[in-house]
């Protein structure tokens, strides 16, 4: 299957307990893209750039099979960027700059080559942007994938929610999970969030792992534990892309085939930390990802007999 | 295997947003003594209690299967009594009342019929009475668990140390790991932790499921998703009792056992919380069990390959 991938291509600037970065690249489309391959997957990605995005990352994406058509570059504008600083802990960050740029105004066009694509891959973005680009699709693709934050619940609830509604499988974090249903306990708010739409839910833990909810069916994931995360950023964003791309590469959007997707998508993640930016993501190998997933199975394989 | 118990033998009353009761029958050993009924293990509990507490819930206990000859009644004393009141995510509460009671000079005594026990579980109580069991067994048992609690930490770490060093197996919530150890990082925290003595460490994380570490090796479960906790009283201490129970009734205290161990632990703790205090724990059968056991198996079994 063809993986449609709509996000931010842009630039970060990172500061952690462990260092600073200057501007280097980041975005969710781009971690997407990156995941998708290194799980050998045909993907596309729909984003805008200004005309001070480097050719040579252009280049990166398109070298590693990522189709680029859809990167709009506005040669007088300037490319979206964000700047955070995360706390001791790595679970919380501020947001030093967020100049948004040349996503302001973004119109997302669909190349012809991707309006084939099963699966729609909506990275965090405006959930108008989002929607539109759904409604732009010939067709509607198989399996329609929403990231979103608690950021688009406190600014645009009302399309946010349109976009739920239109959405197959959505992947958001236990705080936002909570804001968005009104539920302290995380079962209750899955099931409150099966009735805004999505078939599939998931919610992502961080450092606890993950859950995948499904027709009262549920299947749930500790994370890999690390010795220490370096840069979370981007973390969720190759989740998702992990998550897509495993069900892009086997050609199943069944519950089965999701719960070995939210360990591919988590295995990918816990590279994404190890390091800055995209940096990790940018070096890792199938035979690395190959490795990672049978460490997970090893973490929770257990037998037991009463 | 038989399993001697240490721990308290009490009364709590409880409040949770879901309401309150009088005193009713709680105290660690309690619940750990419960838990080895279930599993139809053999154990013993040594603690002690006041002429206040009724014989009705010592025959319960007998009548279970629980050797009672270490439960010390001081007919003059009161036994001691806990109050608490939760908050409304249940994650956290206030005590109200402590009477600690027959328990200020509580100087446990091993019953001869329990002298041969291969597993001794020290439930949470002062570190130094813990201590003085385990030299008063006359050949040292083949495991030594011990759950104790960032209290001890606060108040009496030196002992509590002393009794670390001869633990083999340690199970600590995360913060008190955090707390024994001064690292963040729970793979760092355990790491710590080992070289305090135990060989094997274990990090409950509440609804986040509990991890645990041994020679390099990890493994990681989540927690039974529940709709409501009714009563978080007791989860922690039927964990241990279910753990220690499971490598009693296989005979076996390696890491694979523990493994499942872990699974049955978490199981038993998840019917805990059902109900207040004790109750559920008094109902449930092994049958129940192994149904449990099952969902967890389909809530973390999965297929993948890259």
């Amino acid at each position: 299957m063809k993986l449609l991938v709509v996000g931010s291509v842009a630039f970060d600037a990172i500061e952690t307990p462990f260092g600073k970065t200057d501007k280097i690249l980041g975005g969710a489309a781009t971690y997407i893209g990156l995941a998708a391959s290194v799980m050998n997957v045909k993907s596309g990605i729909v984003s805008v750039v200004g005309g001070d995005f480097p050719q040579t990352d252009l280049d990166m994406l398109s070298d590693r099979g990522v189709n680029i058509e859809g990167i709009e570059i506005v040669k007088e504008g300037k490319t979206f960027f964000w700047s955070g600083k995360y706390h001791n802990d790595l679970n919380t960050r501020d947001t030093l700059i967020t100049e948004v740029n040349v996503l302001e105004n973004f119109d997302p066009k669909i190349p012809a080559s991707m309006q084939d694509a099963e699966i729609l891959l909506l990275g965090n973005l405006h959930p108008g942007v989002q929607l539109s680009v759904l409604e732009k699709m010939e067709k509607r693709p198989k399996l329609v994938i929403l990231d979103t934050m608690n950021f688009w619940m406190d600014s645009a609830l009302d399309i946010l929610m349109e976009m739920v509604k239109k959405t197959d499988v959505i992947t958001i974090n236990d705080e936002e999970a909570r804001q968005l249903s009104g539920e302290y306990s995380l079962m209750k708010a899955a099931k409150k969030i099966h009735e805004m739409g999505p078939q599939f839910v998931i919610i992502k833990k961080g450092e606890h792992g993950a859950l995948l909810f499904h027709e009262g069916k549920i299947f749930a994931i500790p994370a890999l534990p690390l010795e220490e995360v370096f840069d979370p950023t981007g973390a969720g964003d190759t989740f998702a892309g992990g998550f897509a791309s495993y069900l892009a590469r086997k050609k199943s959007v069944s519950f089965e085939t999701m719960k070995a997707a939210l360990i591919v998508g988590s295995a990918m993640a816990s590279f994404t930390v190890e390091k800055f930016g995209t940096e990790r993501l940018q070096e890792i190998t199938a035979e690395d990802m190959n490795r990672r997933i049978k460490e997970f199975k090893e973490l929770t394989t257990f037998e037991v007999e009463v």
